[in-house]
C-alpha cells in the first residue's frame, strides 16, 4: 500500500452541517484527510458535523474555510468537479474510476489534487467548474439522481482507496491452509468404504464415476487438515451405528445359537 | 446497458428506520429495487424511513420482512455477506468489484442473486454468514473502519450498475449452478438431524458451533441441485442402516417379549 498523499475533498456551499460530518466520516473510511469548505451556508465549526462524523474528528478538527472555490483550489494541481449530470460546458467527463486513476498518476508524479463537490440542491457553478481539470460524473440512475453528498464523496474516496490498495485480500485465512492430498485421499477412501458398506454404489459399475463426482464437489471446498478430521468425525457418527448394531446382532444371534444348541 | 434482475439487498436486524430509508434512496441512486428486511428492530413500516429515502418511495413500498436470514436467502443462488473486517470463518474474501463480477456472471446465467448486511452495531452472525457464497469487505482504512450502512450499500450498488453500464460480455457458468439456500438448508438439517442421532454432537452444547462449522466448510463448495442430492443420498446411504438395524432390533426385541409372555 502506497503513502500517497491522497486527494484534498472540497465542498463549495454546503448547507447541512450533518453532511459535512457525515463526508468526514467516509472520508476517514477511506484514508483521506483534508477537507476545505468553501462558504458553508451555517458557518463553521458547527457541532452538528461532529455529531454525525462517528469519531473521525481529525478530520473536523484540520478543516480550513475559503470564500470562493478560486482559493480553495489555488494551491491544488489537479481538481476534478464532481456533478450528477454531465453539464453544458465542454469539459471532459469521466467517471469516478478513470478520474481516479489520473489523480493517482499525478500524485505519483508529485502533484497536489483535490475533489470538488457542489452544494446539496445547487450543485457547481459553471465558473467553478472551468477552475478544475474536468467533471467525474457518478454513474446514476436517471429515474432517481438525487444522491446524498456523503455517498457522492464515498464513491470518490473509495475509487482512490482501491486503486492505492496493492495488496489483493487473502482468499481464506492463513492460518487454514488447504489439508495434503494425501489426508485428502484417505478421506475420500474412509468415505468411499462406508459408502460401499451403505450399499451406496449402485449399480457396482458406475462406483468409480460417482467416487470420483463425490471427490470433485467436496474438492471444491478445499478442506484444511482440521476440517478432514471434522469430516472423519461426520462420517464416523453417520456410519457407527450400523456397526455397533451390526455387532450387537451378531453378538445377539450367536447367544441364541447357543441357547439353541444347549436346549 | 443490460435489463439484468438487480441482486437483492438484504438488510438483518437494522436499528434506525434512517438508515434504511437512506439504504433505499441508494438502491434507487445505482437501479436496485429489491429490499428485504430481517427482524427491523422497531418493526415495519416506519416513517422515518420514507423520510430519508429522499423519494425513493418505490423501494421502501416493496419491502419484504423476514424473521430470519435463512427464509430472506431462501430463494436465492448466489448471496454474498457484507463485513467491515474478515471474520474467523474461512469463507473466500473478496473486494465489492469482486463480487459484483460474480453477481454480474450469475445473474447473466439466470441466477438469482443477493447482498447481505449487517445490523448497525452488531453485524452479521457467523451462522448467518455460514448461508452465503462468500463474504465482500469494503477496503476500509482500518484506523476508522466504522462504515455507514446506506455507504457500504452503496459501494456495492455502485460497482454492480459500474458494471452492468460497462456490459461487459457475461461469462456464463458452465457448470451446475450452485442450488438454491432452501435446498442447501434442507441439506445441512438432514445431516444434522442423522449426525444428532449418531451421538456427533458432543457436548451437547457445542451444537451450535459445530453445526456452523459443517455447513461452512461445506457451503463452500457451492453443491449444484444434483450434488444437494447427491450429498443427501452419502447421508442416506451412511445413515440408513443404523435405521434398518435399529428397526430390526427392535422388531427382534418385541418379538422376543412376546415370547417371554407366551412362556
Amino acid at each position: 500500500m502506497s503513502d500517497l498523499t491522497p486527494p484534498v475533498i472540497i465542498l463549495d456551499k454546503s448547507q447541512m452541517a450533518e453532511n459535512i460530518g457525515a463526508v468526514a466520516r467516509v472520508m476517514a473510511n477511506f484514508g483521506l484527510t483534508e477537507l476545505r469548505l468553501v462558504s458553508p451556508r451555517d458557518g463553521w465549526p458547527q457541532d452538528r458535523a461532529w455529531a454525525t462524523a462517528s469519531g473521525a474528528d481529525w478530520v473536523l478538527e484540520g478543516v480550513k474555510v475559503f470564500d470562493s472555490v478560486a482559493e480553495a483550489v489555488a494551491d491544488l494541481n489537479t481538481v476534478f468537479s464532481t456533478t450528477a449530470r454531465p453539464r453544458e460546458t465542454r469539459m471532459p467527463v469521466r467517471t469516478p474510476r478513470e478520474s481516479a486513476r489520473i489523480l493517482y498518476d499525478d500524485t505519483a508524479s508529485g502533484l497536489r489534487t483535490g475533489i470538488l463537490f457542489g452544494g446539496e440542491r445547487a450543485g457547481l457553478e459553471t465558473t467553478d467548474i472551468a477552475l478544475t481539470a474536468g467533471i467525474t460524473t457518478i454513474p446514476i440512475d436517471p429515474k432517481h439522481h438525487s444522491l446524498n453528498l456523503a455517498q457522492a464523496v464515498a464513491i470518490n474516496a473509495y475509487e482512490w482507496r482501491t486503486l492505492i490498495l496493492d495488496a489483493p485480500p487473502p482468499r481464506f485465512r492463513e492460518s487454514d491452509p488447504p489439508a495434503s492430498n494425501e489426508l485428502l485421499v484417505g478421506m475420500y477412501e474412509h468415505l468411499e468404504t462406508e459408502l460401499e458398506a451403505g450399499g451406496f454404489f449402485y449399480p457396482p459399475e458406475k462406483k468409480r464415476s460417482m467416487s470420483q463426482n463425490l471427490r470433485v464437489m467436496l474438492g471444491r471446498s478445499a478442506f484444511s487438515e482440521q476440517e478432514v478430521a471434522t469430516f472423519r468425525g461426520v462420517i464416523h457418527a453417520l456410519a457407527k451405528g450400523r456397526g455397533r448394531l451390526l455387532a450387537k446382532m451378531a453378538a445377539a444371534k450367536k447367544a441364541d445359537e447357543q441357547a439353541d444348541d444347549g436346549a
